[in-house]
């Protein structure tokens, strides 16, 4: 043991979540549901590097976000030749310079998933996650994308989360043409800035947003009325919604291709358990970038934690970087927030530390190489095999297994394997035992 | 199409890879295989946030390497009250501070596999990967590790370049303590420097290292000459190395002990193919890292190209962080070099760039929901399937479903589905169908 060295004790690095080995089994699985899923419906796999040119990070706009620039700690006079890089804070810029970059390589509508960590360089203070993984799904065309994937993007977000058997999760479907058109239609002009206000319905409910545009003086009490009779409708299903939204009777032709481009959406979703999806006019989601069919995925139970699916419609997903018309539609799961929240509300299945299936117990150092064949023939037939490192009592060796939860435990001196969950031990061959 | 917006074409970032989907689908089976075969053996999964505190990073003394240290691109006045962070630039001091930190959370010996993306603050000239992907697999005991785990590895690294098929890389292997014991046993005080110039052998060749030595005036011509002898002994097994060394006579305990240990390490891998291992002595690798058993993977077609492999036993991985007695022995597989290498030679297997088995044609749009039903019933059933997005010909339908390499085309008019390799086309029922 080595005390020369001055010992520099680790500490946590606030917002960068890690974690022991029996929970990275079940953001694995996370994954592993995630890519099944994705891929059932076409959409492939792409990745990105973890960093973007400071210039195709601030083309649309957003140098406002927190972003993380690299900086080289030996860096020299060659430096400034090249532009400055920064690490990606979502993956919708990324993908849309990819889709520019390699438009001849692609083909439309071209359907990709991506799974990676991003970062948002968030003060420390702060306490949010500064490096967390997304998962986004998004289907890009060129020049006219159906509706119809607007109805898939939820139908593969509500499977995604019925196959992690994540209950309590539920998708609010909007329209921007709605909103939009329904302002132009009560007589406002500039739909923006109401339209921020209506979307903090669910943070600071309906009195705090009458009180809010009330003061904004953008509007008149009887638009604040007639927003807020909007906002509150929320409807189960196609019918419901296009009985309760009739009831304003406005009349925008906007307006109308929103309902019914909501109406399709809902209608094509109809199958799904009741309460999986529901629409809901408060739903706004970045105005100005989104021109459809808009998502907003929360918890039942605790409305106030935010949203863990976000997405929507964009006519133009990358006419900063390629003159192309490239309608798309997609959602972006916050899967570290949602994993996180599960984790410590105790929600996460258990699973064991360690992939292994067998271990081979070590009688004495003679039997290593017996131990060792044991281990290979089970390993040839696909089954995860340790065999425990040194000839220690069995007693040891149970508890490390127990230790290491795994499930059976071989002697190779008697030829038994033992089920550690029954504590039944039977005579077993290698060459044929299965493991369940 | 919005043509207000300046277009920033996208150029691609030297050093950070990025691939289409028929590439990276290459890259996912590399990890599903990487990953199959670690937990074959009992290795967990494990991974860490992207970024050390620079003071962890540096705690190792390897401030020289090249380190990417963000700064968020709005800092205010706290930042100061925070360490500064860094990109990791290995998986290694990671591991160590994982360790330590989570010492009382994990169960001993500890077996990892890691595989992240890893970056190193290379200029842009220098044409180096900035950022890519390793492969790394440690196994980590508490004060003693059993030689039987050197040898583990070399057999897990075999097994993962055989099932990616990957022929053409070879394993070498030595042991510290032979360089070791042979410099003193010769009367060299300090090997380090003439450790470092032997370890030019597969660059610069004897000559050149006989050349270097001399310039050096550390060793006289009678050393030069043994170091030559010793650099030069290659063997196939533990009989051919032993047969080879003994030839030198020289007599040092601790030359003893490493002839011994990689004698045991070869003859544990005696049932690998020929040529998959060679014991040979001009492997070093960083003397004051490791300090037994050292592996170097190599391509035997283009020694040039350097280690796609590198790893080896060091005694005591942690004591920077925690006050125990930790070895350990691992290896690290260099997967994006080794990926890109393949892929410039054309020698990586040719995927399709979609997931998609079954593209559902679109024959008029009164037809869609028929289709979509098809294609629910498949997607149940497990099979990836798209429905293609508009009612035009067939011609440009089948034109896509060939662009993307999807191998059959459902129609749902005739109830027919068409083998796109074949061409054949039979009657289906999507309640039973078989894709193979």
């Amino acid at each position: 043991m080595s005390d020369k060295v001055k010992i520099i004790k680790p500490q946590p690095i606030s917002g960068f979540p890690e974690y022991l080995p029996e929970i990275r089994r079940v953001e694995q699985l996370w994954q592993d549901t995630a890519r099944r899923v994705f891929e059932r419906y076409g959409f492939c796999s792409i990745e990105t590097p973890s960093v973007e040119a400071v210039e195709v990070l601030a083309a649309k706009g957003v140098v406002d976000k927190e972003i993380y620039v690299l900086s080289r700690l030996q860096a020299d006079e060659d430096e400034k030749t090249e532009g400055r890089l920064a690490l990606h804070f979502d993956q919708t810029v990324p993908l849309a310079r990819y889709v520019a970059q390699h438009f001849n390589g692609l083909a439309f509508p071209f359907k990709r998933y991506q799974m990676q960590r991003v970062w948002r360089g968030d003060r420390p203070q702060d306490g949010r996650f500064r490096e967390f993984y997304q998962y986004d799904v998004d289907v890009i065309a060129v020049d006219n994308l159906p509706l119809h994937f607007d109805a898939e993007m939820a139908q593969v977000s509500y499977e995604l989360l019925a196959e992690l058997k994540i209950a309590g999760v539920r998708l609010h479907i909007s329209n921007r043409k709605i909103l939009q058109g329904f302002m132009a239609g009560i007589g406002v002009a500039d739909a923006a800035p109401i339209v921020r206000i209506m979307d903090k319905l669910d943070k600071i409910g309906a009195k705090g947003v009458q009180e809010t545009l009330q003061k904004s003086g953008l509007v008149n009490d009887s638009q604040i009325e007639k927003c807020l009779t909007l906002a509150e409708i929320q409807a189960a299903d196609a019918g419901e919604f296009q009985q309760k939204i009739s009831v304003l009777k406005i009349d925008n032709e906007i307006l109308s291709e929103g309902i019914s481009e909501l109406s399709f959406v809902m209608d094509y979703l109809k199958d799904l358990p009741s309460g999986a999806v529901l629409a809901d006019m408060s739903i706004a989601r970045g105005l100005d970038y989104y021109t459809g069919t808009v998502y907003e995925g929360r918890l039942i139970n605790d409305p106030g934690f935010g949203s863990v699916i976000a997405g929507g419609r964009y006519d133009d997903l990358a006419s900063s970087y390629i003159n192309k018309n490239l309608p798309g539609v997609g959602i972006s799961l916050g899967m570290t927030r949602l994993f996180s929240k599960l984790l410590k509300d105790g929600k996460l299945p258990a699973l064991a530390p360690s992939p292994t299936q067998v271990l081979v117990a070590l009688p004495n150092e003679e039997m290593r190489a017996a131990a060792q064949a044991i281990a290979q023939q089970l390993r040839a037939r696909g089954i995860n095999t340790e065999v425990y490192h040194a000839p220690q009592k069995f007693d040891r060796q149970l508890t490390y297994a127990n230790k290491k939860q795994i499930p059976f435990v071989w002697f190779p001196d008697s030829g038994q394997v033992k089920n550690m969950a029954t504590g039944e031990q039977v005579a077993a061959d290698a060459a044929s035992w299965q493991a369940y």
